[in-house]
């Protein structure tokens, strides 16, 4: 049987839009989510769940209530549930979500910026 | 406040044994490790939970029973539950592992290259 890896530069490569996962593996009852941003974003949370951030390429700010931290290539950040934040990214930024199935990009602020949830690549 | 990111190329800079996944961070009930690794595993699978794989540098040949999957720098590969795989790694590689807390690297197989779980840098 062949099988065949991800790569994430690839699947970065299918899209331009900003702000809008896409996913691209499952695992159990999480999903990989590549994504490109740049710009500000919305002030949101995620009342029953982690989320984690892995920085591809580029500079991420992520800015909560208290203060901020700042990922750049190569680095990671767990954003607790419930905990409020807001990304930010002077230029463009591509990195990789992973959330459990059924978490929605702007959380429990919802609006117009909220990304559709079975956007494959 | 002060936030810290997680930045995996420090975190491997840490340890130089092969075969022993880091814990570097938790989300909800889930785990990330970086490892490096080189030449052969043992054959097993993870009955209860899927496992990913995320190549940061080298290149790593994952063998199943009826096939194989070669995963090179930036590639991700999601083995299914139930699947036993064994991976393969000619020269060393780093990469980050996720999986729930409690899943042994060994997974049901066992034996004397089971790595201690509860190990942090």
């Amino acid at each position: 049987m062949t099988y065949q890896a991800i790569n994430l530069q690839n699947k970065l490569s299918l899209f331009n839009n900003h702000w809008s996962p896409k996913n691209i593996a499952a695992m159990n009852d999480y999903l990989f989510k590549v994504v490109k941003v740049k710009g500000d974003f919305v002030w949101h949370d995620h009342p029953d769940t982690d989320e984690v951030f892995l920085v591809l390429e580029g500079s991420l700010r992520i800015d909560f209530r208290d203060g901020a931290v700042t990922l750049n290539e190569g680095e990671m950040f767990v954003v607790p549930k419930g905990v409020e934040h807001k990304p930010y990214a002077q230029d463009e930024v591509k990195m990789l979500l992973i959330e459990p199935k059924g978490t929605a990009n702007t959380g429990s602020a919802g609006g117009e910026r909220t990304a559709p949830e079975d956007d494959w690549v």
